[in-house]
Formats: C-alpha cells, sequence, structure tokens
C-alpha cells in the first residue's frame, strides 16, 4: 500500500513580543530590536499540518481533512485574534519565537490527529519566513 | 504624453485592537467580537501604492520607485512593529479598521510623494480582505 | 466624510461545461474547445466582493466583513460543490461562462449587502484569468 | 558531483465526485458531504513535478524542464478539462481522492521522465490542501 | 446588456538596462543605480490584458479568452527571452522602464484584440511592482 | 532538544544565457532554445534559505533571521542586477542553469551562516519551476 502525505493550511492572527525577563531591557532591545517593541506587534500566522499514512481503502482518505482541519483549529482557536504572551495558558513561560510556536502547537495536535501520523509541521510568520517541525 | 500609474508595495505588521471606547464593553464585544479581544492581536499588512503621471521623458519614470518606497517608509515606518492603538501619535483617537487606517496614511504620505500623484492606496490586512481609498 | 472601498475574498469549488443548445454539437466543439467536454470538468473559483460607502463613526467600518461574508456566502453556498449547468434554479438557462456568472452573483448579491453599495465583483476562474463587474 | 533535484508545475482543471458504490448512498453522503455531490464539482489541479539527478555537465540540467513539462503534460491531458470519474481509462475504478490520485499519475509519469528519477510529486486540489507522493 | 472586463495573464522573462545615450555614464549612474549595470539585468514579466465589452449571447464571451492569448502572446513572443534594449525594433530608442513599456505594448496590442475593447494593461517587473495603463 | 528548521526567503534580478562555449552555435540553439538567446534574457529569482538546529534557550532563535538574511545578501549581492555570464568573479566557467547556481551559491551561503547548519536551498527562477539543493 502506498504511503502518502496530505497537507492542510489553517491561519491565525495574533500579537506577540519577543522579550526575555532573564534579560535587562537593555539586553532584550539589543537581541530582539523591533520584535522586542513593548506593547506588541502581530503576525497573520499559517499553518501548514501535514499527516502521512496509507489512504482508506474505502475513501481513498489518509485522513477526512474536515476532520483534520477541525483538530487543527481546536489548538489554534487559543491563538486566534490572541496575545501569545499573555493570554494562553499553554504558551506561559515560552518565548513566543516561531520555532518555539511550532513545537508548542506540535505537541497539542499530535495527539488529536484522526488518522494516520502527524510528520511535518510549517508555521509561516511572514509570507517569507517560516519554522518547520518534524517531531524530532 | 500618456499618464500611466505605478504601484510599489511595502510591507508592515502590528498589533491593533477594536474597540470605541464610549461604547460598553458588552456593546464593544457584541460589536467587534474577537477583534475586540483585550490583549491585542495583530496581522502583516501590505500597502499598494499607487502613483499616476507622465512618465519623465529622461528617465520612463513616474516616479523613481526607490523614492516613493522611501516615503511610503518613513509613513509606515511609525507603524512597523508598533501597537496601532497606543504608539502611534498620528493614529491618536482613531478606531484602527482598516478602513480608518488607510484613510490616515493616505493624508500622511500624500504630500511626501516626490513626483506623479498619489491616486490609490490599497490596505491588506490578510491575503482575503483589503480596504481602498482614493482620496474622495 | 472619506469614500472608501472594502473587499472580501471567498471561494466555492463548481463543475461545468460551456455549452449552447442552440448550436449543433459540432459548433459547440469548435466554439468552446476543451470546454465543452460531454461530461463537465471545474475549477476553484475565487470571488472578490467589493462595497463602497462612508466608515461608520461607531465601528470603523465601511460594513462588518463578516456581515458581508456571511451574505456572499449565502449565495455562492448555492454553487459550491456544485454543477453550475445542473444543479442552480437562479442559473437555469444561463450559459456558465465566467462573465455570465459573475452578472448572475451581482443581481443575487446586490440586495444582501448589508450596509455600504456594492461597487465591484471579480470572479477568478482560474489563476490567471477573471471577469470583473460593476453593475454597468 | 552534486545531486540536485527541479521540480516543473503544470496545471490542469477537473471535474471530480468521491463516491464509493460499495457503499450506501446514505453512507457516501455520510462519508464525504459535500464532496459527494451527485453531478460532480470540480478543482484547479496544480501539479508539482520534482526529478533528482546529477546536472549533466554539458547542460547543467538534472533534466531539461521543456522534456520535463512534455511528460507530465502527456499525463496530465488526459485529465484536463475531463470528468475524473467518467472520461479516463487509467483512473477506471480509482476513487479520485487527492491522495489516489497522486499515486495513479506517479504510475503513469514515472516512466516517462526523461532524465534523472522521479522523487516527489505534489499535487494541489486548491490553494490551501495538497497531497504529496515519493514513490514508497 | 450588461459590460463585463475579462483578464488574461501572460508572463515572458526579458534582459533590460536602464540608461539613457543623452546622459553621461556619471549621471546614468546617479539617475538608475543598479538598474544601469552595465552587462543588463532581468525579470520575469506578468502582463494582465483586460478587454471590456457585453458578453456574445451565443458563447457568454466578451472575448474568446484563447484568442486574447494569441494576440497577447504574438506582441510578447517579440519580447520573451528577448534583450530589451537590444534585440526588439519596436522598442528602438524606448528607456525600458516598466512605464515605457507598457505603454509600447499598448500600441502593438489594441489593434489586434479579436472582440470587445483593450481597457487597462498592467505590467508586473516584480511580484511587488507594476505599471498600468488604460491609454489615456 | 528539539530540531527546528528555519526559513527566509531572499530574492536577486539577473540577467543570463545558457550557452556551452565547447558546442558549436547550432547545437547551443538546438540544445538550450531561447534560453541561448544572444543577447541575454532574466528573471526574477527567489531564493529560500533553510537553516537547521536547536532554539537558543535565550532566544528562541535557530538563528537570528536577520543575521541569516544579512549572510544571504551578501552572497546573492554580487547577483542582483548583474550578468551572470558576466558579472561575477565565483561563477566564472560555470554555465548558469538553476541547477547549477544553487550549487554554486551553497558553497558560498554555507560557512556564512551564524548558528545552525544550512540545510537546504530552493532556488525560484520563476514562479512555475526551481532547483533544490541539500548538500549531497
Amino acid at each position: 500500500m502506498p504511503k502518502v502525505r496530505v497537507t492542510r493550511r489553517v491561519h491565525f492572527s495574533a500579537a506577540h513580543r519577543l522579550h526575555n525577563p532573564g534579560l535587562s531591557d537593555e539586553d532584550n532591545r539589543r537581541t530582539f530590536g523591533l520584535c522586542n517593541s513593548p506593547n506588541f506587534h502581530g503576525h497573520n500566522y499559517e499553518l501548514d499540518v501535514t499527516v502521512e499514512g496509507e489512504p482508506d481503502p474505502d475513501t481513498g482518505y489518509v485522513v477526512d481533512l474536515g476532520h483534520l482541519r477541525a483538530a487543527a483549529e481546536s489548538v489554534i482557536g487559543d491563538l486566534d485574534h490572541r496575545n501569545l504572551n499573555v493570554d494562553v495558558p499553554w504558551l506561559a513561560g515560552v518565548l513566543p519565537s516561531t520555532e518555539n510556536l511550532v513545537v508548542a502547537i506540535w505537541a497539542r495536535l499530535a495527539p488529536l490527529v484522526p488518522r494516520g501520523r502527524l510528520v511535518r509541521l510549517v508555521l509561516w510568520e511572514t509570507p517569507r519566513n517560516y519554522a518547520e517541525y518534524t517531531g524530532d
């Protein structure tokens, strides 16, 4: 049986700020530049969720993309139109870089995938940069 | 002489919140929904700046797009990686909907266009919605 | 008060076929080529809905884009995952070219716009061609 | 010698319907929802064809992309402006999910690649979802 | 009868250089910067061709987009994979800015439009800047 | 510690020509077609630079994307608005196919990556074709 990967893109808009409370204000500014701006800034994030498996002979689906979308939205629903530094219990203590976000989303989403196996998340912060995680 | 329009796209990332201080919290939530979320959210904005004029016979340019970009960035530099409700003096008292933002940006940018005449601004809040203003 | 235009993009996927029952099969094939293929083909359509008006001073909105999206989806809900030649009562007798579709959608959608005035519809049949209608 | 991958994107538009004749109509509707709509719907598909190999020292090419495009179009020419459930002999009995389509296209296309080795196909059904196959 | 606009996008790749032979080398460098680089540079151009008219009742077409594409390609075929400063007789003496190119293409293309009337050309030099001409 | 990949896209515009001086003019024309056009043509190139590593606990960064962008631009600055056959010392003797370019860019860029490890370069020649190199 062939192994196929399917991907569904979902999106959310959020505010954040890069700030390490263990560093001085001066060091934060020097390290993070504009991303340390005190009153937050924000992004339109896009998340590409990739699941691998063998297509079900009855449906032709690795996973029903409607179900996968629902799983993904149950996670990013906590992030959409929120402040990633302030509003999200499961991001408490996480410095919200794209790298740290994609790892945190993986931990929430992987157990919810309804069929197949989560093999890749790509989180776009802007149309010109993204972070990619494969669970390693 | 032909009249031509040229457009240059620039971008910025910002946090904002839709909240009318003249309404109750309850009315704000009902009116703006998730966009009223208290600790802000944010977007990657794209701004398309269009200038009309006759190409200069010496350069073939309606306007040098490098100069136009510099003018546009001198305005959106105040917005990039900022909080539109809090950080921008020239947005004080402006409810930062895409509509109000594009009108406010026009007022700042129109006098700075180095050649030709500003005829259209398109401000994308997400890849699926935008506001467009032509100065009327 | 400034006049601003806002646009919201919505999408649907549909099957269709270009076939004029008043022409012979031979003439249909010659006129429409592959688009006349008997068992239908299909597209991912994108529809850009543009509304013009003065922003409401209380909300900053020309029109609440959530309400506009709901109005648009009440119309294209009849088209999504349907056959445009067979399934849609309000397209009966309409040759479903992009031009004819955008005019038919206008007639349904214009009265439903909740605030402001519908001024432009752009219907993309593929990422490389579209039809545009302004009500004239 | 370095190993490089080159990719060429091609496209086609087709109608299809997800329907398993081994299931009851009721089960088909429950399983496939709108995708089971009886008179078909359709999509603009994009296919990214990736070939790996060492660049030919005389041409700098892993594969001449004009030749690769011709090979890909000889396969998708059977699908373009067609009905995937009805019109394509080599899809007879295949439930035309994106997963099953990409596997079927691989089987046709792999032997036709004129230089190098087919290593990945990505088939986009919409701009927000795709299936990916690497021959495993 | 409704008036509708249809647009078809075509593309070409070309080399060019901005250089005014009436200016000194020093003035050319100061005016055009990197665009004056002596051995040329190049772009992937996209051209959006828009035609307005009433849909033909027999076809639903303002203009057959296959015919429009053929007309457009008969013009840009002179530009594709060419050097705009050197290779194109009908650009002799034209400083190949995007503005001047779009006006020159209009003059060649307008008489070839097979049905309806050319009302807009948009010539993209990069994904972030374009020139637009409406024949005025 | 998780391993994450981050990608930053950068761009440049350049002229080139595919021509093998070891072949006759006739063989060059037959092999490369329009890409052999004598006075060059050009492209808007996009380069996606991917770096893998563990996020730094102090910053959440695999690599500061501003630093990565600076490294990438120090390399492609030699290519931007240049002629790849004529102007670039480190491309002397390289037939500038996309494949050969991506390998040559890797050799320059890999040692400059400021943190983490370069694991993938994707070089887009047009929006519909690219070459991809992972250092093998």
